[in-house]
Formats: structure tokens, sequence, C-alpha cells
């Protein structure tokens, strides 16, 4: 059985995490991580940015799947929005690239990760560390997109939808 | 001088307005106007529908400018979230275009159209119509974008940047 590749994207306008997980059975890989930061002030320009950067990802790594963070909780209109604006260009990138994309929200990543829900980011991160054997744990961001990735690695066996080994 | 082309979009899940505007000193005309309805149920699926239809309706006009309607005046956040992500699609599919981007909030939109910030819809609808010298009022939607495309006509010569007639 070949290695399920996952994206895991953890989306924001300032700094969006990614992670490229390798999953053969329960063996769990990551294969390569790490977070956009935009260079341009305008925001819009910042979408382009983050497109761009994720296509190149995908290209890269050709994963099947990606698992994104579903951030359906936010409370403030005005970062929602923004955030909303980030999440649709990050989603749109997998689509085109024809990787099934599923959505895991903040406190089922935690709840997966360290069994609960309201666990600190640095916890997230040490746990991503741990678990993947990493000599240190990786960035904030990056580290919550693998956090993702591996929550979509432990939902079950993936219903490839579209994606380049599409056996769906 | 040549005729300015701008495209006005008026971003949803459900209906995203567009409306090719030609503006030549202050004669406006338009050109082609419609509203994408994506077949597509799964939301995120919805974004890619919008990009490509906003991509075919670029590559047909070739406008040099965007003017998008800005919805930074959400209440709320789960609705201003699911806007954000059409939003920023259609955002990347004009700069993708070379398209310059320009925002005007509704209240911009219906003072511009209007002279008061507050006009019904079926009221942007009428004067669009009357405006335009169409031979009826264009579908809601699309009198949407046409009036953000007006309201941009309307705010003096563009800054072009990175358009593909960059004089900016």
């Amino acid at each position: 059985m070949p290695a399920r590749l996952i994206l895991g994207i953890d989306p924001g306008s300032l700094a969006t995490g990614w992670g490229v997980l390798s999953c053969e059975g329960s063996r769990l890989k990551a294969v390569s991580c790490g977070v956009i930061r935009p260079r341009e002030k305008i925001f819009n320009r910042r979408l382009l940015e983050i497109h761009e950067s994720l296509e190149k990802i995908i290209a890269a790594h050709s994963p099947a799947e990606a698992a994104v963070e579903s951030l359906f909780f936010q409370k403030n209109a005005q970062s929602a929005l923004k955030l909303g604006h980030v999440r649709g260009v990050a989603v749109l990138a997998c689509l085109q690239g024809g990787l099934a994309v599923s959505e895991y929200s903040p406190a089922e990543v935690k709840q997966a990760l360290t069994g609960h829900g309201r666990a600190e980011k640095a916890q997230v991160a040490r746990m991503i560390q741990i678990l993947l054997g990493l000599p240190k744990p990786p960035p904030s961001d990056a580290a919550d997109a693998l956090a993702v990735a591996v929550t979509h690695a432990h939902a079950g066996p993936a219903v490839l939808r579209g994606g380049p080994k599409g056996a769906g």
C-alpha cells in the first residue's frame, strides 16, 4: 500500500502554516512543513502570494488529500471576513490541484492531539514533535498545520474524491 | 483615448453578480453582465466554479480594472466567513488576470447611484437601467455589480496598477 500524503493547512493572512504528512498504516512522518508569510502589505495581494505558494507546495509534493482548519467558530465578523478570504484561496488551490479537502475545527484538532479540546498552542507543537519524532517543535503555525493533517490521518480511511490517485 | 473597461463584481456563494462597463469620458455603456449561480451543492466546490467563471469572463472581455463590493460591514461572523471565501477567490481571479482591484462599500455604491446610502435593491437596478440606457432592469445581482463598476467609473481617473494597459 503506497503512503497517503496529506497536506495540512492552517490559514492566516499574516502567517499560513502548512505541513505535508506521509501516512503508511499507523506510521506517520512529517515530509515537509513551513509557514507562508506574505511580503505584500496590501491584503488582496497577500491572497495572491498565499495561493501561489500553496500551488508550488502542491506541485512539489503531490499530496492527494488536504486537511484545513475550519474556523467556523469565529466571533468577530471583521476577522472572520479576513480569514474567509485566506481560507477561500487556500481551499481553491487544493481543489485546483485535485486534492480531496476535509475540514476540522480547532477543537477537533486539539482533541485528536492531546485528548482534550483546550490545549495551548505550545502543547500542540510539543505533541507534534513527539508524535512525528522531530528533533525540535516546528514553528507554531506549521505545527498547527501538521496537527490538522494528523487529525485527518486518524479520522479513518480516506475517501479520495478526484485526487491524483482517485480511488473513490 | 481608448475606453476604460471595468469589471464590477458583487460576490455571493449562491449568486455572484458581474458586469463589464465601458467608460469613454463620461459615456458609460454596459458591455455585458450576468449572474454566476454555482450548480455545486458543496460550498468549497462553489468557490472553484465561481473562480473559473470569473476567469472566463476576464478572458472574454480583458477589463483592466475591477471594482468589488467591500462587505466590510458584516455583522454576522458566520456569514462574513462564507462571504470572505467567495470574495477571496473573486479578488484572486482579478489579480491573476492583471486587473487593478478597487473596493467600495454598499453604502458608497448606493450613494454614488442614488445620492443617498439607503437605496432599495430595486431602486439600484432601476437607476442602472436608466443610467446605462438598458431596455429593462438587469437581474438584481448583475445590477449591483454594474452599480459598483459605475461607482468606480465616477470615482475619478483610474490608477492602473499592473493592469494590461498599466499606465500607473
